[in-house]
């Protein structure tokens, strides 16, 4: 438990090329800027991976050497080829933490994970968004009070088509008058699931700390504590079972027959 | 609530083609005993389907007229097309019931849902299995004593790579010393899934009157109380906002715009 | 499943009493007029009880004739006699739905069967309330738009020390800036569980159209659809197992005796 | 996270000194094995706890250095004090962690934060127990294969009358024919709540190597990771209000007034 806890900071990193306005404000990109909160935690090995990157930098060696994942997309949600999605919900389903930012809500993994569409409602007005603590409690908020503001914010709103989560962690309520899910958690296998709103590209949210608190807080609560998922269908022939049986009726397989797929 | 259930029972319809020792069992198809069970019910209205049709006999227009469908697949879940899979996630998440039965476990429906693995341990035995009532009370049960045993079965045997369920419902014993989760519920979006273990092809487990029992009870219990889930992802202008506000800050989006997917 | 739904309406009615402002807007009692508002539903069938009467209106008799119970109170929840909570938890447990509302979220039936404290924040300056509806096909919200309001409201806040809901149905904002989970359901037992939040007695929102249809949608659902909760714990002698077996090492009990509670 | 987990094993030590054949097998108290099996980690720090000390030994200060607690109760449960099961269920909900061992399932604490029976079927024959695990990757189960076995138990059988686990970590198989969920967690605020099944008074079970390293593990698993719950109910001031709001309609409380309870 003393070792760094390793985290991948995964970046779709298209806006930031394309539009002068999230240019400015992420020269180096947004991946690059999530980066810089986490290596404030002197206990994180902080690595960085985006889209253009041959398996967008998600190389099973990657994979393997990460505690954690952070999950930023948006405009090229149908770029993410579906082997990498294969390879990245093992991985969760392993242990491997997963921190979903804003509007990775749409992304393939997320969806893949929940089973449900995981759609809003949305307005992009530069509104106030005031996230509430729903337990004060809870490793994730540590540091927080009972809410922080956001003084520009894209509007997320309910209904959220998710699965009931295991934890809520945020409530927002926005200037519009509408109120979202900000902060939730999952398990899915022996991964620790995090959805954390906010995050649009075209406001500085990156930069302000308490943001940047909870995407620690995040990290270090979604490290592994289990490991193994189970994506093998072994046979146990009659001879290994417990209880002591012989074969009776019929039978397609062959003993220690890999069953159908 | 007066109205009929609807239920659709879906089978895979292989092993029936090329095994005589299923074909001995099941003349007509797996389906067609399924769905002679489900027929004792004066509520229900039944109709087959089978993956050698088009669109695997499930059409927009049969799945909106079904309220339940059941599902029975095992060598062929490869051959069940994807848009197919999507059609029938996205009737679940509206309310249609889904009872997965038996090798349905490694579905491609199921899977797609729960977002995990669904492996287990299995053996090929016959011997006997015992599956236990967790909640006397339940719908699902009820007309059930404590338990009920199959003489001849297969094992499937935990770990079962699942989410947690939101209730359960059998845990089976069987004679070669395994346990199992054998009866389980989730909900995804507006839609109940039923996961019922028995079934295997090699022996008449679908003529046993209290497997029917179950079915019968569980497309009831499945049948549709919600309805509609989310798949749009609206965007909510500026003047539409339940409070007064105007535009702050940058935007991508031209308003009224689709979001990005 | 034609029969109707028998709901009774439990208030602690001591506010209207007490209070002249409570007495002006709920001349019967609060209770009274929740109990109109469900009487506009032909399929309920409903009576009312209250904590002046002998075993607070809630005998066993009566119990066992409620479907669904609605239980409003405040001022008076350390009167409620245990002996009558039991009961009612027990019959919760069996499958009897229940409603609790407003400030019923510190009832000693609500704390009892959730476990925790139920604490919330507060502020009672009749400010607006627009509760939103997180999922707009379940049945407790049919008729309802994406959110309605309520003009003058007492503001209850997160954090709310519940344990996670199995589904959330509504969340409020407050003009004042707070957020609040307003609409959620549990399963203990095989009763179902929903908690709804408005309704402070200084301001008439059991006379509000929505408010009322929340409620019929609400007592509906929560129907019965199990039934039994297990409070006995019997003992399964040797001879009766399943498999046999003989008696091996020692033992305290004698055979066929009640365990310890 | 450095720091040692402090543990307090609470024992009823009540048979052991009424029945001679308790008294053989834990000549100093149950509680006292079991002690010695946490005492092999190496990061523990073990006090223990008895029914006939002050407070059953469970002061408000005992509580407050008390990182997890494990608790035994069998023919006394009924002799712990209400004001003693208010004061650990407090400290749960803060984020100490609980081990409900045995027949601790009707211990006042188990039932309190479950809100449920907790109701089960029993037999005293000394049978076999084959606890499966449900998920290899979970922390409590490190160091175990994929069942281990108890040469003589009492037998649990289902139904077992709790609310959903959060996540299911054993299911027991017994030689007599039954099955039980022998291993589950939930959470209660922040705390973390470990049922395990065996430990019957007559049988030498706690001084099996798996039985004590499966206890390790989970005081491990329920250290606090959160911290605090919420047992106030503040009254947030009209002119505290995140947003600026003015006093409309009635009001039965005087400003900064606490709540009813």
């Amino acid at each position: 438990m003393n070792a760094k806890i390793r985290a991948t900071v995964w970046g779709e990193n298209v806006h930031e090329k394309k539009h002068p306005t999230v240019a400015k404000i992420y020269p180096h990109g947004m991946h690059q800027q999530i980066a810089e909160g986490l290596r404030e935690a002197a206990d994180f090995e902080i690595r960085t991976a985006t889209l253009d990157q041959p398996d967008h930098g998600l190389t099973e060696e990657i994979l393997e050497k990460t505690d954690v994942l952070t999950w930023w997309g948006h405009c090229a949600h149908g770029d993410v080829a579906d082997k990498i999605v294969d390879r990245v919900q093992a991985r969760v389903l392993q242990g491997m933490g997963l921190i979903v930012l804003h509007s990775g809500h749409f992304s393939k993994i997320f969806k893949r994970l929940l089973g449900t569409t995981c759609s809003l409602t949305w307005r992009e007005a530069g509104e106030k968004e005031r996230l509430w603590v729903c337990n004060p409690g809870h490793p994730i908020v540590q540091g927080l009070g009972p809410y922080f503001e956001i003084p520009n914010e894209e509007m997320y709103g309910e209904p959220f088509a998710i699965p009931t989560p295991d934890e809520l962690i945020f409530i927002s309520w926005f200037e519009g008058g509408e109120v979202f899910r900000s902060g939730a958690t999952w398990k899915r296998g022996n991964g620790k699931i995090f959805y954390f709103r906010p995050g649009h590209e075209t406001y500085p949210t990156y930069y302000q700390k308490e943001v940047l608190l909870v995407i620690r807080n995040a990290v270090r609560w979604a490290r592994p504590e289990g490991s193994l998922w189970i994506d093998s269908c072994p046979n146990v022939p009659i001879e290994k079972a417990a209880e002591k049986i012989s074969q009776k009726g019929e039978s397609l397989h062959k003993p220690g027959e890999a069953g159908f797929r």
